[in-house]
């Protein structure tokens, strides 16, 4: 007895000793009412020191697990409550609904190509974190504490902290968003964003427009929601108003879904001129936009262009989902939804009503980073870094598969697409072999088309393996081709 | 022009003269390809230095709103996208859904009374802020942050942060559940675990089961769940398993909702021998058990009571939703879910289409609080305090309203039974007009009832205002029964 307690690592060895009691008591190792050794005798069988024992029978005697009896001793208290007089076994796969099943089935990161030690991976289109300020998020972090550390621990209104609220409705302003009549909720970012907004939305033709490709959180949310899916196709500076117009005539929409910026996967921007042409098509036909803010703060070059939302003056038809989360930390898990006050009243409560609020923690240290100017700094660093990669990437493509069309205007990712009839899914396979994986570009299609298109993240991979890389994709095609 | 400009807080200067200078050009008010000032002429007539002017330009030029002709000045790009040239209303009341309906309406925060400034309010059942040892916290971000803080801000897994995974399991287990075949999953909070949950749960019968009165926000869900609630009248020590067992034979369910520590808003605990009966007959009719281990830290004194979880073996009937925000941080929106291997599968599926996943910074902070064992050294503290302003609440209940029935064995409220046909939202009306509030208790019950009861909340009530809040609400409970 005892003699099996290892103290591990850097946790205070009284809180191990503790557990370890607390796991022998409850295995029924002790009995109920058991004397148990003196502190001393206890140090001395466990080569501990006294104290440790005490202060653990001290903690053990706190939560319950012993009592004392002055001048007697320390005894096992009467913890376990018993089992239960029947098992029971549920199969929970009986169990579950459709919903679950769906989700499971859409769920990327179960039914994909896992990267291997040393895969050179192309499927990421996460930030690199080696551009990351550390220090300066740790100085946002204590000085939101210092201040109000207290507020911030403790809970939180669903709509959001207000100091970010209102820093984002002066950011979204500085945009050229007209916010009359507007009103700003906090979200644990845009998936999250995206998923109240269709909880809220009601079902008239259940039939929602989106480009084609798109978005793949996007597509599963839409399903996962009950939605009819159309999508539109894409031209070189974003989608064919022709094609959207021509869906638009012929059946009702509850509403459509646009990324006009660094379309993700494509990487398009969509031209201003397009941008007025596309809401006033919308307006015409009084259809709800959701724009996906994605990629706006990684232009590289050009003038600003101005969010779709900016593009309706006081129209109130746009829902726009923002995040930091491809340009700074989506570990955080921040985004916000933008949108007509009376429409945010309603998301706020869904909000409550699922997750209370967006950690109030996050949120503080996020707004006190972006107070202290922090953002600038960075994304002129991030700009110059995911350009740089962005053009050697271009520059590989260009060399080892010229015969692919390449899409793309900067943001963290290339869009290759093939000659029809060509099987990325099968070169993915044999790139893997060879250490190399990408995504897949059919599943950001709405009609299973594609299947002669991929993506390339770049943010997170080094210049040599970006070269290794799509050399040995040009290779391995080149090959298929045969 | 530009005199309108003023700089203020401590916001770095050229940052706020960047976005003075974005916000007059989206308007409209510099035309596009007009030329600026000189930033020796802009910094004069703004009476800023000239270098604030330089980065302010820097700035507006990375970003896309000027550009800048060598050797003859900076011009304003053309940023506009121009307006869409129809203008749409959408009517978003008669856009939105039933669901989003009532989760307006069921929503608390939306619908009762708001405490003025000065009103005593024992609506909170929050922690005490003045508690939480800061000190702790912020040496646990920097020393997760020292270590990983790349990692942490950066895409982490739906499942959750590993280090706080398994911290969490080893806690369970040294509660006494039995981890074989079990996986956990990281949420938001309690809230968003019996979300999932819900959304996971095959609609068999359309039923569930739950003590009656019980947690708000379980009610709220299950109704936004379409499910049809059975609530089960409580006793002194919990549950009464003659009606439970009734309603068992009398209709299917498709799965029960318990608190049986600190319930709220009883305040009851479970005896043992209880929870034993209850979950054999639960495993008796096959019904799967969601247990809410809302305030279990709590205990103020007597033996350790294990979770239901841990008295049915490796049974896998129960799910077991766990959080810290009734003892912890709640701002933080960190909690757990206990249950069947195969379950947490899809429930983490359904998490990421959802939300991605918790926020790492929030997970890892958290981890490394509890490593530390501060859990420990707080949860003294805590229980010390909110001992003692329970035994204050009582002791003033006690004098001032000593005909009402007080139940709750600890934790941060308690309850109040007035007789039948009291109309305690009558009490809450005339009391708020003396600064007073509390929460009416018939928001608790499932079937209507409850309108001679309330909630007593004192976890953030000064001892002072206790006193003096009990006394008003007893002189006006007498006036009210004359």
């Amino acid at each position: 007895m005892f003699r099996d307690f290892e103290p591990i690592g850097d946790r205070p060895v009284y809180i191990q000793l503790k557990d370890y009691m607390k796991l022998i008591i409850i295995k029924g190792a002790l009995q109920p009412h058991q004397k148990l050794p003196s502190t001393r005798e206890l140090g001395v069988q466990m080569k501990l020191s006294r104290n440790t024992v005490i202060s653990a029978y001290a903690e053990l005697e706190e939560d319950g697990f012993i009592y004392v009896v002055r001048g007697k001793g320390n005894y096992v208290a009467a913890v376990s409550g018993g089992t239960a007089t029947q098992a029971c076994q549920i199969d929970w796969l009986e169990r579950i609904n459709d919903h679950a099943r769906l989700a499971e089935q859409l769920d990327l990161m179960k039914h994909g190509i896992r990267a291997q030690k040393g895969t050179i991976s192309f499927t990421s289109i996460a930030p690199d974190e080696t551009l990351f300020d550390i220090g300066n998020v740790k100085r946002a972090f204590m000085d939101r504490m210092s201040v109000e550390g207290d507020v911030l621990l403790n809970y939180g209104y669903a709509k959001g902290y207000k100091p970010l609220m209102d820093f984002l409705l002066r950011y979204m302003q500085h945009k050229g968003v007209d916010l009359k009549g507007k009103d700003i909720l906090i979200t644990n970012g845009f998936t999250e964003g995206l998923d109240i907004v269709l909880s809220a939305l009601g079902k008239r033709s259940g039939r929602v427009l989106c480009e084609n490709p798109t978005h793949h959180t996007a597509i599963k949310n839409f399903k996962l929601h009950g939605f009819q899916i159309t999508g539109i196709p894409m031209e070189d500076d974003g989608i064919s108003l022709t094609e959207l117009e021509r869906a638009l005539s012929e059946q009702p929409y509850d509403c459509a879904y646009f990324v006009p910026s660094y379309h993700n996967p494509t990487g398009i921007v969509m031209s201003p001129k397009k941008r007025q042409e596309l809401m006033s098509l919308m307006n015409q036909y009084g259809i709800p936009v959701i724009e996906d803010g994605f990629n706006e703060e990684l232009r590289y070059t050009g003038s600003h262009v101005s969010p779709l939302m900016a593009g309706v003056g006081n129209g109130n038809s746009v829902i726009y989902l923002g995040s930091f989360s491809k340009v700074l930390f989506p570990g955080m898990r921040v985004g916000w939804v933008l949108a007509d006050a009376e429409l945010i009243d309603y998301l706020e409560s869904i909000k409550r009503a699922r997750t209370i609020h967006t950690s109030t923690l996050d949120q503080s240290v996020l707004y006190q980073y972006l107070h202290n100017g922090n953002l600038e700094k960075y994304l002129k660093k991030a700009r110059t870094e995911y350009k740089r990669k962005y053009e050697l990437t271009m520059q590989c493509c260009k060399e080892h598969i010229p015969y692919a069309q390449l899409s793309g205007h900067g943001g963290l990712h290339l869009f290759v697409t093939f000659e029809i009839g060509f099987d990325t899914r099968k070169l993915l396979e044999l790139c893997s072999e060879l250490g190399v994986i990408f995504t897949p570009g059919d599943i950001f299609f709405t009609d299973n088309r594609g299947c002669n298109t991929m993506r390339l993240g770049f943010s997170r991979v080094t210049d040599e393996d970006i070269i290794r890389g799509i050399k040995i994709i040009g290779d391995t095609a080149r090959q298929l081709m045969k």
